[in-house]
């Protein structure tokens, strides 16, 4: 009887490659086989982050995923990949999966999780999410001793954002994106302008960091609005 | 005319010394100088998770932080630190100051960066925080698609608990410690006891993860409640 693989479910970061964890580049380093989702047709923001690490002669999955609207076509890359990983797992092959941030924070690694955890043996590692890279890039702490924080994906409609940013001093917009100018709206008559910073691209060289009121008409997907409300949090 | 030193503050992760990021090894393997808080008189939990990688001649600035409920002596520790740190600085050399978790979740280094930022330039480093370390241990994404996440603080009264808890599909209750009983009947009464998962101590070998409904009766600082209450996330 041969034993199964384990599949690796390994957080990159927010994007900077110095800022993956030892754990994942251990396991990384050591992979031959990875495997990570790529925009349909394009390039792979994971696969980049991690490609200094990617042994030569390591084996790539690559998952194709359309970025549709519909969640039919990203179904089936998902149910394509997830075959294809089986295959390594069952051969007794470990499998490495790149992922962007942390696997269990808004990942699409847990479209692979459900797939295959039920059958095989799944570790995770966590990942610096961008919460936080993005803090430390507005220069100000996120939440401090007994403040709540509330993380609201950009997509939700205004009032069910609304409802929600009342309830917490700090408040993170994930997945601005094209919703960038009503989100804008939203804050603006929220009265909460002067204490929202925008941030694309945490830790990359390419990363921007601007009061909301000065961002671009035009956002990333990867982009994140910060409010902190609360007082002036020095002692 | 001599040049100041910078202070990096340095995320270290949740407690596993391989979730260290890469920058962060890099940086304390690189210190002349490290500064750490400890618990006045007793261990420093920070130290501990970076120990391996200090350097042998290394300075260590310990500032003891009395866990006292008033804030008075707290503030006078981190008073002191910061006069040590900053004439470090003012010598020209760089202070790696080791921070659990994330320095700008909840860490206590907001304290140093608001006596030391407005006079000397500090840069920091974003680490993996304990909130995805404990769903990873927990087993279950933390939250995914347009779920919203409530972060709140487990010292919060009832009510402001119990009103923000209903406006999320994921609640973690971090710094649960002597509140355990409290929150458990809190979460009894919501009906979300089935949903809810106990982590203490995420990621280092002394972990423990149970149903919350199987918790200790005496929980440490440092463990959390998490609690997914959105439908099945699996497609």
């Amino acid at each position: 009887m041969r034993l199964t693989g384990v599949l690796h479910g390994v957080g990159l970061g927010p994007g900077a490659p110095d800022l993956i964890t030892l754990r994942a580049a251990r396991l990384i380093e050591g992979a031959a086989v990875v495997a990570y989702p790529a925009l349909a047709g394009g390039p792979s923001f994971a696969r980049a982050i991690a490609s200094d690490l990617i042994p030569a002669g390591a084996r790539e999955i690559v998952m194709d995923v359309p970025m549709t609207v519909a969640r039919g076509p990203a179904q089936a890359a998902y149910d394509r990949g997830a075959a294809e990983i089986a295959a390594e797992l069952e051969a007794g092959r470990d499998v490495v999966c790149l992922c962007e941030g942390d696997p269990f924070f808004y990942g699409s690694f847990m479209y692979l999780f459900a797939r295959l955890s039920p059958r095989f043996r799944v570790e995770v590692v966590p990942g610096v999410t961008s919460l936080t890279a993005c803090a430390v890039r507005a220069g100000r702490p996120l939440v401090a001793r007994n403040e709540a924080l509330v993380v609201l994906p950009g997509p939700l409609a205004d009032e069910a954002l609304e409802a929600r940013i009342g309830a917490a001093e700090a408040v993170v917009i994930m997945k601005v994106g094209r919703h960038l100018p009503r989100l804008r709206a939203l804050l603006d008559r929220l009265g909460l302008m002067d204490r929202a910073v925008y941030v694309e691209r945490a830790s990359l060289p390419e990363e921007l960091v601007l009061p909301l009121s000065e961002a671009p008409e035009v956002a990333p997907y990867f982009s994140m609005i910060l409010v902190t409300k609360g007082a002036d949090p020095w002692p």
